[in-house]
């Protein structure tokens, strides 16, 4: 028995290359691309929410992005690749949702007075209308393809519970048009740390992009932090606290028990462990790389397939829209 | 020496048939058509900030609304007719200025908290994310046609001023792209009464219709309250607290000094008075009612305004979006 396939979206905001910590979202978001009807979005109104300033770089740092799904694994014949943005059905719904939606119910997103606080004691005033609504924003990007299932982070699940909110309000005042999403947490998820040991982050420039070539490998392997109490290479070593050695969980994974014995008798000094990283990790993203290029390469290909993606997008939305308009306007 | 055009923007929320209240700005409008680029905007997204409820009948009262438009004057070969929600590009201009806009900019509008009280009272609930930002949407009503002057009641000048600082910030943080609109107040708005003597408006059924035929003009001529004092039609009338001669005013202004001589000296009585404002109604109404009973008989005529109006508007609208991405974006 056939079911009807499920409809998932999911975007990320357009920072420009992606790092390892993003990878396992990407494998992720490749492996529902079999299963799923999958909605892609460069978020890019998103990006405005917590920094105008930084708008100028979105061209760019989308086709950075964007290189990177598509070296990734991301298949533009199987999923809908888009610019939030070009779909201006996003924007009508976010404004049709707000006319139902009570201001309290943003004003108490557990994110709203946290990210507020956080980031202005950076320096940044993010008190907008704006700002308030994106959780409503989100809500209609979700809503506007009748996505069922939303793969996000633990932190992201009261976004979800918000749009089966808003989904609940306008099905009771109006028509049942919308299905009420389920956030999907990715299990499998490892928590990558940066070569500091922090968290992987751009803005920490801790970091290893996805595609990342030899020498960038190399440079990023040699900074990663190791046990501190050994000195000698003939030292036993303490893997718990070793930054390398949380590279090598994940991508050396079916041969850890080896490694970690290696280091816990003082068999295999440090550098040795690094370079043994070091070539796992270019052999692993080795044809990431090249695709990445090939993609490149291409000239104007990431625009079309945005475009198309983009056509896509607005028929599936307009689709839902014409409900919508039907449903409230009758 | 030819300066450019000016352009317009104003719109009304479509709440059915219009009154005689409606006619000296549906004047203004028919005047301005002759000097300015007009757009004259079907306001049914604002119609939802106030009651979402009411939104069914919206497609009927779009119908009412813009037959007296057209009966009154408005030529849709010289101004641009359309409905607000059928030109998402006023969606994604609301949504930008959203991201840079202050939220106590939106908080400190008068009219958001008198508003909601006084809407409170009437036991309607409207402390909604869009009512708050229902100032924001006006201002991208405005400026997404690059308008540089609004006909407003003198109540609306605080939101043209706010239009105005919307256009001041965006300008100012990315490229001037907008002008800053002038509000321009109605001098010859008479304000006319209702039948008994209170504000003339829909929720008081105290109104004569544009076009009302014979009957109903009779009919509600007859309701109109006449100075108290006076019982015999010989004793001498006070023209000041009698509803019939605020209609006079308006509608017989060229024989208004023998009216009012008469009425104080008793020569003519109430009945004779109403009958000579009836038959003034009625010849001044016919011409109108004609046209509109012309639009309504051509089957879908109003539809093909509206649609060739928004094919217009979106061109228009169109155009400044591409600047304001560019500007946004680079």
């Amino acid at each position: 028995m056939a079911a009807a396939k499920g409809t998932i979206l999911s975007g990320m905001r357009p920072t420009g290359r992606l790092h390892l910590g993003h990878q396992s979202v990407l494998n992720n978001w490749v492996r529902l691309q079999e299963q799923y009807n999958c909605f892609y979005a460069v978020a890019d109104w998103h990006a405005l929410t917590t920094g105008w300033e930084e708008a100028k770089g979105i061209g760019k740092n989308t086709e950075e992005m964007v290189a990177d799904w598509l070296a990734s694994g991301l298949d533009p014949d199987k999923s809908t690749i888009f610019r939030q943005s070009r779909v201006l059905e996003h924007a009508e719904l976010h404004l049709l949702f707000s006319m139902i939606i009570p201001l309290s119910w943003l004003e108490r997103v557990p994110t709203y007075k946290d990210q507020i606080q956080k980031l202005g004691e950076m320096g940044k005033d993010i008190n907008t209308y704006g700002f308030l609504g994106y959780p409503l924003l989100q809500a209609a990007d979700i809503l506007v393809y009748k996505a069922n299932a939303v793969p996000v982070g633990e932190d992201q699940l009261p976004h979800i519970e918000l749009t089966r909110e808003v989904a609940r309000r306008f099905n009771h005042l109006f028509k049942p048009v919308f299905p009420e999403p389920q956030g999907i947490v990715n299990k499998e998820t490892a928590v990558l740390p940066g070569v500091d040991g922090a968290k992987m982050s751009k803005s920490y420039q801790n970091y290893v992009s996805i595609g990342a070539d030899p020498e960038e490998i190399k440079r990023n392997v040699n900074l990663m932090i190791t046990d501190p109490g050994r000195i000698r290479k003939t030292d036993p070593g303490n893997p718990d606290v070793c930054v390398v050695h949380k590279f090598h969980r994940i991508y050396n994974a079916g041969v850890l028990e080896g490694i970690e014995t290696d280091c816990r008798a003082g068999s295999i000094g440090c550098v040795a462990c690094k370079k043994q990283l070091s070539s796992t990790l270019e052999q692993q993203l080795a044809p990431i790389r090249e695709r990445r290029d090939q993609v490149l390469a291409k000239k104007g290909y990431i625009e079309e397939v945005l475009q198309a993606g983009e056509d896509k997008a607005r028929a599936a939305a307009g689709k839902t829209m014409e409900e919508v308009r039907q449903a409230i306007f009758g």
